[in-house]
């Protein structure tokens, strides 16, 4: 297939930096204010374009750690929305910011993209950083660890920062 | 005008790559599920700022054509958002992925900006890429082939990849 | 702290140009469409999930003066969305473009990124630019100015474009 010439010096596989996190989902469900991470803010059944919850919309503000237990300390937050966007499959789009604040990193690190949900890792761009993030691009790559339903999501993200060097 | 410094080097009428698609939206009206492509998710009417759906939001899974025919062979699929931002005409603003899984293309595109609908053309940032899109930027215009009341809407999208040499 | 290699060469403290904005927002209360700039288009109150209006979702397209004075000339224009995104404060998350129609500049610049509203001063990221804002990226620095209740907001946008020589 064809590729960017740029392709052959910025090596995806080759990061110049990464940092692999796990981000913990818990919807709220209307009685689960102390837990709930995510809330839906429009159609929460999807809007009748097909049987995938086409249109559904969800605000996020959800944990990240370093390990898949929901359990172990937060080391960031993840602060953004999606919607589901297909009518034969559950698929969405995603827009948001991982928020450091530690004595580790203290920045950010903005993402967008396709979370294609049927396949088993699956690539979104990082556009751009601030603080210790400073002008980051890459690449953020989505692998699905746990659903419970609708009400717990926790999804492996693999950040890997592609430097123009 | 002032420009940015970079803007010599890089130059957006002479890119090293380009894409030229047909967007094609059939909006989704309660009895065309299997032909509608989009579908509202907020203020179907807009939300009383003005006569230009002010706030109307549409959530997209739109086919990309090579050429400005609706019976074309898709070779790609345009996910993602846009709501309309101004009282006194139609104005959008999109952010979405343009999504390729052919023999030709494999990865996606991620585009967001202001589409001013009045203009002849217009212009949204290329703000990064997968695959075979790896780290792409540069600018997507606009330009808008047919208009079908609110039903069908079809958009040349010139993607313009400006890479960094 | 760890930063990314590139931090060192890129310096947010030396932009190689730079924009300074302020933006006022006012928000439609059913009766103002004259002055109204922005309208909310999801979950007016919040949805439940904490008392810092987690998920409510707004639409805008403000105005942008080079002082601090709504009653000061509009330069530019700011079109975007926000929403509310956090239980236990005040918090959002902004992507929008920068419309510059006029004899100093004509073209956009697209800003994303988390809005920590406690903060006195927050980071976005500049991910992209047209016309003669082409390729542009660097760091949006709000800081508030001014809050009055619900209805009027004032923003002032430090944009810090940080070319890569």
């Amino acid at each position: 297939s064809s590729s960017l010439a740029h392709k052959k010096t910025l090596n995806p596989r080759k990061p110049c930096k990464r940092i692999v996190l796990y981000y913990h989902e818990i919807m709220f469900k209307g009685d689960n204010v102390a837990n709930a991470t995510a809330a839906t803010i429009a159609n929460p059944d999807g809007n009748g374009l097909g049987n995938f919850k086409f249109g559904k919309t969800v605000v996020f503000d959800d944990t990240l750690t370093t390990d898949n237990s929901l359990l172990s300390p937060p080391v960031a937050r993840a602060q953004g929305f999606y919607f589901y966007d297909m009518k034969t499959t559950y698929n969405a789009w995603f827009a948001f910011s991982l928020v450091f604040n530690s004595t580790q990193y203290k920045g950010t690190i903005n993402i967008m993209g396709a979370d294609m949900m049927d396949e088993d890792t699956r690539d979104l761009s990082v556009v751009g950083g601030t603080g210790d993030f400073f002008m980051a691009r890459g690449i953020a790559t989505f692998r699905t660890e746990e659903v419970e339903g609708a009400d717990y999501f926790q999804v492996q993200m693999d950040v890997k920062f592609c430097c123009p060097t």
